[in-house]
C-alpha cells in the first residue's frame, strides 16, 4: 500500500492526527524502570506499556533515534525492537533520524531505514546538501512503498537562521518546499498525496499556510505542538477536509505526563490520558 | 589534548594530510571475506588489515556510519569495534554521520558521538536547522576535547542547490561559514585553530580559497579528492604553512584499490600502496 494511503487510513481509523514521538529522554524515564537492568531493557520496559496504552489514540509513532544512539549498539538494538513492537500493532513508524548524504551514502541510509523488510515506514531527511542527495531516498521509498519527510521549516527558535534567509522574493524554506513538491510528483497516491512529505513546525503557524500553497501534495509532519508551544487552532490551515494531509507530533507532553502528577508507576496511564486529550484537541475532522 | 592539537600532531608525525575514509560499500568488499560469516564479521575482516596497512600513511580515519547502519544494530556494533581498533592505533576517528537536530536531541547525538569515553574524536554535523541546533554539539565537544566538522560546502554536484543561493551579496555557504567561524571562537588552541571545523569539498577549489577567508581558524575536512575528481594542486590554497589547517579524505580510491589489479586477496597491500601514493600527492609540507 502507498505510504500516503497507510497514513491516511490510520488517521481515519483512529480519528486522530496525533503522531506519538518516542523520545526517551533518559532522565525522564521513571527510575523504577531503570533498576537492575541494562539501558536497552529499560527502554523496552518503558515503551511497550506506552505503546499498548496509546495505540488506539495515535495515527503513528515517530521514534527519535538520537536517544537510542546515545547508548551505542545496544541502544540501536532497543530502537529496532521498539519499532518492531509498534509495527506489530499496525502503527506506521516514522524514523526521525534527519539523515542526508551524497549518492551512494544516501543509498546506504535508504537501505537502513526504507529497506523492504525493515520495521520502518518512513524517514526524516535533511535537504542542505541538495536535490541529488534526496533522490536516492525518493527512489528507494517509491520502490518499497515507504515515505519520506524532508525538513523544510523546523520548529526550533533558530530555524530561521538559514531557512528564512531571503533569496530574491522567496525564502530558503520556500525554495526547499518547491524542490520537495517537485521531487514528490513522481509518487502520488490516488488522492494526489505524495510519499515525499515535509516537516513544518507548529511554532510558525503563518509558515504552515504559506508552505501549504507551495506543497499541495505533501503530508506535513508537524513537530512543536504541546511542550514546544504550538497550539492546535494554529495548525488547522495545514489540513484538508477530513483531517487529511498532516500529522502532529507530540513527545514529551505524552510520554512524561506522569511527572505532572508525580506518579511514576502510572506512567502508561498518564500517557494514555495525555494522548486522548491531545487527540481531542487536534480534532480537525 | 585539544582536538586541533591532536589533528595537527598526527598530520606532522605522519607527514600526511590524508584522512582515510572507512566507507564499506558492501558490493566492493572482496567476496572471500564475506564467506561463512555475518556482515559485521566481514566488516572487521576487511578493516583491521586495512588499518594495519595504512596507519603509517594517514593522519586520521573517517568512518561513514551509513554503510554500517545499513546492517542495523549488528552493523552499529561493527562500527564501534572498527573505531576502537583505529583508536588503539592512535588514529583520530572522525565519525561521518552528518547529524543535526534541536536542543535536547542534539545533546543526545553529542553524547553518542562526542561523549567522554567513546572511541570517537569528532563528528560531522549539518547546519540546516540553525545555530541553536549546533551549540549543544559545540558545548560537549569543548567539554570533552573533541571536534566537529560542520557541513559548509559539500562535494556533490547538487551542493549548490541550497549552498550557493545568493543572500544579498553573499552565498548561503558563506553565511554558514561565518556562523561556523563565530561559534568556533570559544574553543581555540594555542595556534588559533578551533575544535569546530568545516567540511568544504575538493570539487569546488575556488570556494576553498573564498571560504578560507571566512573561516581562518577552522580545520577543513576536504572530501571529494580522488575518486570524486578533486585534484591535489587545487587544494593547496586551503592550507597554511607546514600543511596545517586541513585534512583531505579519500575512501574508495584507497579501500578498493585492489579492484584495479583484480587481486582481492591483496586488498590490504593495494590499499597501502594507494595510501602512500595519495600521501605523496598531497604533500603540502
Amino acid at each position: 500500500m502507498h505510504f500516503a494511503d497507510r497514513i491516511n487510513e490510520s488517521v481515519q481509523s483512529k480519528k486522530s492526527v496525533l503522531c506519538l514521538g518516542l523520545d526517551p529522554h533518559w532522565d525522564s524515564i521513571p527510575n523504577f524502570l531503570k533498576k537492575d537492568c541494562t539501558p536497552d531493557e529499560a527502554l523496552l520496559k518503558f515503551f511497550i506499556p506506552i505503546i499498548d496504552a496509546c495505540e488506539q489514540h495515535v495515527a503513528c509513532v515517530k521514534p527519535q533515534i538520537a536517544f537510542f544512539e546515545q547508548f551505542g549498539s545496544i541502544g540501536y538494538s532497543a530502537f529496532e525492537k521498539v519499532c518492531m513492537y509498534a509495527k506489530s500493532k499496525n502503527l506506521p513508524v516514522i524514523v526521525d533520524a534527519k539523515r542526508g548524504d551524497i549518492g551512494s551514502t544516501a543509498a546506504a541510509y535508504a537501505e537502513a531505514f526504507l529497506g523492504k523488510n525493515r520495521p520502518y515506514d518512513a524517514l526524516t531527511i535533511n535537504p542542505y546538501m541538495g536535490e541529488d542527495t534526496l533522490l536516492p531516498f525518493v527512489e528507494v521509498a517509491k520502490q518499497n512503498e515507504k515515505g519520506l519527510f524532508v525538513l523544510v521549516k523546523t520548529s526550533n527558535a533558530g530555524s530561521g537562521d538559514l531557512q528564512d534567509l531571503p533569496i530574491g522574493d522567496e525564502l530558503v524554506c520556500e525554495r526547499v518546499a518547491r524542490m520537495v513538491s517537485r521531487i514528490g510528483l513522481g509518487d502520488l497516491n490516488s488522492s494526489q498525496f505524495s510519499s515525499v512529505g515535509a516537516v513544518v513546525g507548529a511554532t510558525y503557524p503563518e509558515d504552515l499556510s504559506l508552505l501549504r500553497r507551495d506543497m499541495p501534495s505533501q503530508i506535513f509532519l508537524i513537530p512543536g505542538y504541546g511542550a514546544q508551544g504550538g497550539k492546535a487552532e494554529d495548525l488547522k490551515s495545514a489540513f484538508y477536509d477530513d483531517a487529511k494531509g498532516g500529522i502532529v507530533n507530540s513527545s514529551r507532553g505524552i510520554l512524561f505526563a506522569y511527572q505532572n502528577e508525580n506518579e511514576p508507576e502510572k506512567f502508561a496511564e498518564h500517557a494514555e490520558n495525555a494522548a486522548k486529550k491531545a487527540k481531542k484537541d487536534l480534532n480537525f475532522f
